[in-house]
């Protein structure tokens, strides 16, 4: 059974700002007064007004008031998963810096499709948002030319390029990797293999795979032979693609992962083959999400500073917003946790 | 150093479908089957026009398409928290459900505020939402009442109530909860615990909390002698909830958690004070989040079947949006997990 709704509302009865005065029975200026500085109006009167916002379901006027001042105070994100905690602790964060400056957030997931992400650009930017963050360089560079068309200012995170011009917080995600990687070599490892999201389309798991390259080649490891799976980050994957990476000749003793939910999956997988970590093999990570403290044992991975890339972000965002100027991008530190999954090699 | 941008678009030179018509050398006509089914033009012309919407910085008009149609192909969803995985694999199948019928998702959160989530709904809907998922029941009623005003559907979702008539599609959270606490006590335990999140403004949390009790007097156990921690849903305050609940005397043989992310903090400080779980005292969730069956010991909880809930409240969503009916409420089943973590009392 379905009840019936009443039909739509029509076009000519939105209702605006002076039919809200009208059935308040107060000006045009006090029900604005009311929306925007509500402490400047007294309790009976605010009551009034915004009964009668309520009843006739006004909300301020995006065809008058955005396009016209082009300022919605919305801000909008478009990250590719929001099914599993590498973004949360980022975008929480982000979220709240917003927040404190009257920003609100609204945010798209593109399940780490290109053309989704690029439809969700333009649809945040058809629903006015002030400015965008994006997650890495890599898309389609008629996007930037578009926002900046429209003037709307774009800010990437979770990735640093020292020569782009695009405005960017983030780390170098090779040289971050490469760094656990030269770790991962001191221990002794010299047999490795490498389960990483798909490249192509990810500048960010491209980028750690090349640091794994750089630092073997470094360590006068053959890279051409190691073994590297691509595959989508979930547990799920992650344990298929470790079974696989172990049937490997010679088996590998370490084995990076692209991130800590293909880690974890890693661990998982080897628990259910009977493999000991780290003594029959190492498993590495990167993110530092709160699951990698707790899992059995231990991940050692990259630890982003998630929190204060996001709160840093919405700063720069803002200014980019209000202030009509280009930030200079910030490169921050990432540093190795080292815990019990990464150890020597069996000799 | 800042760059300065250049000046904002004045909002006379907002490009219209006309202006990308006339820069494309086509007709309005074309370039609105570019938009809208790009499969029914040429390469070379939708290539000329795709440049010209780039260029421009054409987007589909929200002043002009939205208001007359009021039909965006935007559906938007305030959760409260996208910080840890309670809602993401929801949402998750939510967006790609909604994908599959060319709607675009954008998402609020609302770090469990109230105040928070009222902005969120007015703003969503200022920025055309066709349609809203909103978490639970208890809101301001006027917030439903300013939705209906503006033809703004909503549905309820991760929460079910015979008597309501906002429609909906989730769980009794009590009656689930309520199953749990029956197994808990037919394994023995008469001295239990409950660490909730705050059950001011939470019908879930107050809801889960009433399942415990319900139980517990089935078996005739004293309720009011129940220590119950309040606290926000994070792994910390689970620790620290768990801590300060086992100083209780008498100490509790099984502790309720509101959600697996307070039962791995459960867990986790369990670990730290020396006790053994299940033997020392058992520890339980809910949600099924996939923590749960990776933690050590793996988690007892209420698996929450959140994939089947986001699909299914698309579908109800998408029509009551393009065929404005409103659906009948569906109430999902949940079903228990039983896991290592839950045991007979010590005797």
């Amino acid at each position: 059974m379905t009840r019936e709704r009443s039909p739509l509302t029509p076009e000519s009865s939105v209702p605006t700002l002076a039919d809200v005065a009208r059935r308040a029975n107060v000006s045009t200026a006090t029900v604005s007064r009311c929306l925007n500085s509500p402490d400047q109006v007294i309790e009976r009167t605010r009551n009034r007004v915004m009964d009668a916002v309520n009843e006739l379901g006004y909300a301020p006027n995006f065809s008058a008031r955005a396009l016209a001042a082009r300022h919605t105070n919305t801000i909008g994100a478009v990250i590719p998963t929001m099914d599993n905690a590498i973004f949360a602790r980022g975008i929480q964060a982000f979220q709240e810096e917003l927040g404190r400056h009257g920003f609100t957030l609204l945010v798209a997931s593109s399940s780490y499709k290109e053309a989704l992400e690029e439809e969700q650009i333009r649809t945040l930017a058809a629903r006015g948002a002030d400015g965008l963050l994006l997650i890495g360089y890599h898309r389609n560079p008629a996007l930037h030319e578009f926002l900046r068309a429209r003037s709307v200012p774009a800010l990437v995170a979770w990735a640093y390029e020292v020569d782009s011009d695009i405005p960017a917080i983030g780390f170098s995600n090779r040289n971050a990797m490469a760094d656990l990687a030269r770790l991962v070599f001191e221990k002794g490892h010299r047999d490795i293999g490498m389960i990483s999201a798909d490249t192509k389309g990810n500048d960010r798991a491209r980028d750690r795979l090349a640091g794994v390259r750089l630092a073997a080649r470094e360590a006068a490891i053959d890279v051409d032979r190691m073994p590297v799976i691509e595959t989508t980050y979930s547990i799920e994957s992650g344990m298929q693609a470790f079974r696989q990476i172990m049937g490997w000749t010679p088996r590998p003793t370490a084995v990076f992962c692209g991130n800590d939910v293909l880690a974890i999956g890693a661990l998982k997988a080897a628990k259910e083959m009977g493999l000991s970590v780290p003594e029959d093999v190492s498993i590495t990570g990167f993110d530092d999400i709160e699951i990698a403290s707790l899992a059995e044992p231990a991940l050692t991975t990259v630890h982003v500073p998630h929190r204060e890339m996001g709160r840093r972000a919405a700063g720069m965002l803002i200014d980019m917003v209000t202030k009509r100027t280009v930030p200079e991008s910030v490169e921050l530190q990432t540093d190795i946790r080292l815990r019990r999954s990464l150890g020597p090699p069996k000799t």
